[in-house]
């Protein structure tokens, strides 16, 4: 842990936590940022003591105020600052001359706004450094802690939340708002609740970790436009799903081109590859959502209700319809409907009409009071089968709408399985769905949404892994010997390495290469080639040469001494037509394997998550199909293993049509050295194994071309 | 048109516009169906007269009763029965006599309770046709006419929907209940409002047809549970389009096996293939849904809205990450971001803060008043390259919600271009969404629905056919002779048609075959293959095996007359040594088409939409990626361009790594002559054509092995 980190934690806690608190820079102006932020502590009734400080004022908000922060005579914990940005630093300043630790920056015009802010922002970071302080923000709406024994709304946003149990982060201060008055209107009530805007010194990081200590919080959701650093990102969220149990929701802006240049033109930041991270977010185990509503759906289901043991449920309906589009939704969503016993069955068929559907999804009919929904509810809670309850409602005329929430509130107390409800409608079910909101049953509009939301918590508690498997490390490898070709080529100005040296490097990572010579004579190609064995490849070799097929330099299945002398130099001939420069070094003949299926294993480096591994399938698969897996590095077999099986070809190594299984163990082993490899040179820009040919199951695979793109700045 | 459509066409009429209405079967007892429809047509201001009809009292609701429905003196238009189902057939009886010809019926426990009911809904049919009387329902919630010359709200609904310019549609009464709700809490209105039921009369089609020719619906919703009759639904939804430029937006429920039969066991319906459904809703132009959010979001786009030109969005915001999600959700639907003219761009540098992003997403910033949003708004919608407008507003503490919905709504009528918002949040902006949805500005709490619903609409405008392409039918065909091939097959108890036959009727339906012949000795197949050129295929000719690679019959690339003659003989003991009962032709010695891309044509049939047309590529294509797509026959050159252009592999035959473009034009002829041939033959089940040989282009194409189910059922 570095030393910032590790002072970050220790100030973490006395900002969601201060017995003092300065507002720097407020005033009397009511409706604006200064004002409100002050005005919002003391209306919320923040269980410690508020010192104003303003230059011009003598009290605020019937509060004696300060001229300098200096002036207070008491300690103080928290500084909130709200001057304008030009004067920030100045202020900040004095913060540390009064020992403050902690300091939220509220006021914007830094980083977003280009070259001058960014200045302004590395002068604040140089003062916080300097006095060992921590800094939350600059440009962000402030931090909520509900705690009763703080109750603190340091932030401009219009109303206070309510107290529960999520943990939510922003980078976005707008953002924020809207959320705010969403939740609001749904009773879902936070832990904590962080604006951390520019994030100039505390970063995402350290408030994850925070949550992840923190008892009040059991979900920790986060809203990001940057990820600054991917690695620290997954490394965190492994740790709190790991040490605490608890999920991390996010939800990444940015996800297209122009979005993410949309996000840059307002935060500055730089967004990289959607897709590396979609595979990085699932590697750690993060929960990525689509939208706000997708995101506090799935929140509120993880903060209100246990865990399910498994994904069979039950759905009780008094409309046969919904019951059909929730039935579809559940399966759709991976869940399996309970199958009831004999003895639910005939309570069913005892206690309801003779027109219900006694069988799941269970529909008590139009006409339901709450009595119809207490025998189901109990009978489904009772069922050995049925490991979550779904209750749908739809408000006939005949339904006692609140009777029936308050129904599913009182039966589900008994019982230690989860019940998810959807009162579909609005006006009508309001009342009711105020009553199960307020109660923590988890309430979807949708029913296709609870589905979702209950799918998602199902798939988390299923994959959860709290014992990390050791990573396995290849002793077999000479990375010196590896280094100093790198280097070499670097220093030589390569772009490319060459094709020789690339495959030598993988052989000397313990890929098994296919048998090869350079020949430089006819003669010679047609020696080598006796001695390898028919049929041979053949490939010409040249600094100059790339893609060696477009410049007509690969012929296949060479089967004579006669044929090999012949293609040498008709290679030669083809090659100089088109290329008629290309210094030429001579012939790589190399084993022909035949009846292999060809897949192409990668490196790629990402800017925020580093080395990514790549895997698919050859040929169309990747061009048509872009049918690909990809891990950030390290991997072990278990994510080698997911990502064999996670591309939708996989069948085809699997054996189709009377074909053996190809080698996967082989396949598993290359990707973990090819992990291993990425790591350990960073000189590796981007490598392509392209193809990997794989034999049948126990037969194992060779590499037969590969191409390493250089990153020229780096020697090691 | 059918006699009874013909008689439905103008009863449907009298049905949503009576001057009287019968109410036979209501009574005294609030709180339940019979009651509650007589009260609501009461407190509805029906502007007609009604007629309640109840054997046992003098007047319910202040209205004066009779004893049965032919005790009335006056005319009735309309008679809804609500006695209970048993005596339903009594009350429909006397409406006959009566001379009513519209009659809704509310009452439940018909075909949805099993046989007993089913006979009894066949009882009602009878009486209908005797007396050229039409009926909505049975089991259904009643039915609403808004316009004000009406006011009939006929249902047990608990409220009267607003007015507006949506046709609702619904096989689910409980469904009904749910979306009046919902769309009340939103001012979203109805011009119809009809719940359906069993359909025992009257089908979604009849009503799909009155809302087409309804002066005051603008959009058709649909709720199905069962598709009874798929090729009327098409027809009607692209009679709508094409004729009345109306959109059909459908949700369709039971689209897994356990949705499926969850609906089987509540109405008695039974569901198809849901890919089935899905390419052949495509194929009518009708929008599918997801679920009822998802239908209503798109309805009031259609509603409220002007249809765009383009995809051209410009997003208007205060606050920059909601502009960002916006962006994400644009672009991933297939939308654009509008270029700024210069002029624009001078016109907001001027008029916005220093702070605001001038560039599409135009930013306000959070302390933007309605003013700005004034300047953003005008400018966008003055800007050529923008077509529709998106207004993202975030609830900040400056933020003047209401004052900014006003404005929206203000200079969105100055123009003629489609404008959308979405008010992220819920308490606090929902009096500012009010004003919005109040005055027809489609509004979405999140982004992500605003622009999957535009995308929706724009879709839909964009592929709006209405001129329909005349059906290309070839005559070079002979159909008598193929349909007594088909028959002799059936007569003798063949479930497949022998494989040389198969390919003979292809070939009389002017597909082109490979050159090939029967040879009945080794002598013979050698023969043959001389005549036909080398290389050729040898496959095993016996009614006995269908699956001939498995059975190890078929020998490809045979090279010599010498081989012919071995193969022979090899195929005939090895076929033996696996089925040694197997009654033996000879063997099928054809042309080898080298080069070739192998493509797989297919004919199913659908119990609801009839013959189905089947495209995909050979091998893992369609194995492991399912990659095919499916028309409902007929089908012209066009939607036989779309299956082709449809399966993600199609890159493969458009010529990649170099190799030249398939002939598409080829595959074209085969797809339609296939239609042809499903339309024409009923005696064919399925048929597989597996594989066709492409070539390339201008080339053409060979059938090389063909497969047809017979469908012993039928003699043409």
């Amino acid at each position: 842990m570095s030393i910032r980190t590790e002072i970050h934690k220790q100030n973490i806690v006395k900002i969601f936590n201060p017995k003092s608190i300065a507002v720097v820079g407020t005033n009397n102006v009511k409706g604006t940022v200064p004002y409100d932020i002050l005005f919002n502590i003391l209306k919320t009734e923040f269980t410690g003591i508020v010192f104003p400080v303003s230059p011009g004022e003598k009290s605020i908000c019937s509060v004696k105020a300060y001229k300098y922060v200096v002036d207070i005579n008491d300690a103080v914990d928290l500084a909130i600052i709200v001057f304008p940005n030009t004067v920030c630093h100045m202020a900040l300043e004095q913060c540390g001359q009064k020992g403050i630790k902690g300091v939220v920056i509220i006021s914007a015009g830094f980083k977003e706004v280009g070259e001058k802010g960014l200045e302004r922002e590395k002068q604040l970071k140089q003062i916080a450094e300097k006095y060992d302080m921590s800094i939350i923000g600059p440009n962000c709406l402030g931090i909520i802690n509900t705690d009763p024994n703080i109750n603190l709304n340091a932030s401009f946003a219009r109303k206070m939340t309510e107290q529960g149990s999520i943990g939510f982060l922003s980078q976005s201060g707008a953002l924020c708002t809207a959320v705010l008055d969403y939740a609001l209107a749904k009773h879902i009530g936070f832990s904590k609740f962080i604006s951390f805007g520019n994030k100039v010194d505390i970063s995402e990081i350290d408030l994850i970790y925070y949550l992840m200590e923190d008892d009040k919080t059991k979900v920790i959701l986060l809203y990001l436009e940057e990820v600054t650093d991917g690695r620290a990102l997954m490394k965190a969220a492994r740790d709190v799903t790991s040490l605490s149990g608890k999920p991390v929701l996010l939800l990444k802006a940015g996800r297209t081109e122009a979005g993410a240049s949309a996000a840059a033109s307002h935060t500055g930041s730089l967004a990289g590859n959607d897709e590396i991270y979609d595979a990085a977010f699932k590697q750690a185990g993060i929960i990525r959502c689509d939208n706000i509503e997708e995101m506090f759906n799935i929140a509120i289901a993880f903060a209100y209700q246990p865990a399910p043991r498994s994904n069979k449920v039950a759905i009780i309906t008094n409309a046969g319809g919904p019951g059909v589009l929730t039935t579809d939704a559940a399966i759709h969503d991976g869940l399996q409907l309970a199958k009831f016993s004999e003895e639910t069955t005939r309570e069913f068929r005892k206690c309801l009409p003779a027109n219900a559907n006694i069988k799941n999804p269970v529909d008590v009919v139009g006409d339901a009071h709450a009595d119809r929904y207490n025998i189901a509810l109990n009978g489904a809670f009772r069922e050995d089968d049925v490991d979550a309850v779904f209750v749908i409602l739809t408000p006939q005329s005949m339904t006692d709408i609140e009777t029936i929430a308050k129904e599913v509130v009182k039966v589900s107390k008994q019982y230690l399985k989860p019940v998810y409800a959807s009162f579909m409608g609005e006006a009508d079910v309001a009342a009711g769905v105020d009553i199960l909101l307020r109660n923590k049953i988890p309430h979807y509009i949708l029913p296709e949404s609870m589905c979702r939301s209950f799918s998602r918590v199902y798939r988390f508690y299923r994959d959860i892994d709290i014992n990390p498997h050791p990573q396995r490390i290849y002793t077999d490898v000479d990375t010196k010997t590896v280094h100093s070709i790198l280097n070499e080529a670097i220093k030589n100005n390569h772009l490319y390495l060459p094709e020789d040296e690339a495959v030598s490097i993988l052989k000397i990572y313990g890929f098994p290469v296919v048998s090869s010579k350079l020949a430089t004579s006819p003669d010679e190609a047609a020696l080598v080639a006796l001695n390898i064995g028919f049929p041979v490849v053949m490939k010409i070799m040249s600094d100059d040469i790339i893609h060696k097929s477009d410049a007509k330099g690969v012929v296949l299945n060479i089967n004579s001494v006669e044929e090999a002398r012949n293609t040498y130099s008709a290679i030669i001939e083809q090659v100089l037509q088109i290329m008629p420069e290309a210094r030429i070094k001579g012939m790589q003949v190399s084993e022909m394997i035949l009846s292999g299926e060809e897949v192409i294993l990668g490196i790629k480096r990402d800017p925020s998550f580093g080395p990514i591994v790549m895997f698919g399938l050859g040929g169309v698969y990747v061009e048509v199909f872009k049918d690909i897996s990809l891990r950030v590095a390290p991997i072990d077999e278990i994510i080698a293993d997911s990502m064999i099986k996670q591309i939708r070809s996989y069948k085809i190594l699997q054996g189709i049509r009377g074909k053996a299984p190809r080698d996967i163990a082989a396949i598993r082993e290359c990707l973990i050295r090819l992990s291993q490899l990425a790591l350990d040179c960073p000189q590796i820009k981007e490598l392509d194994i392209n193809p990997l040919i794989v034999l049948e199951e126990t037969k194992g695979c060779y590499v037969t071309d590969a191409r390493i793109l250089l990153n020229t700045s780096t020697v090691q």
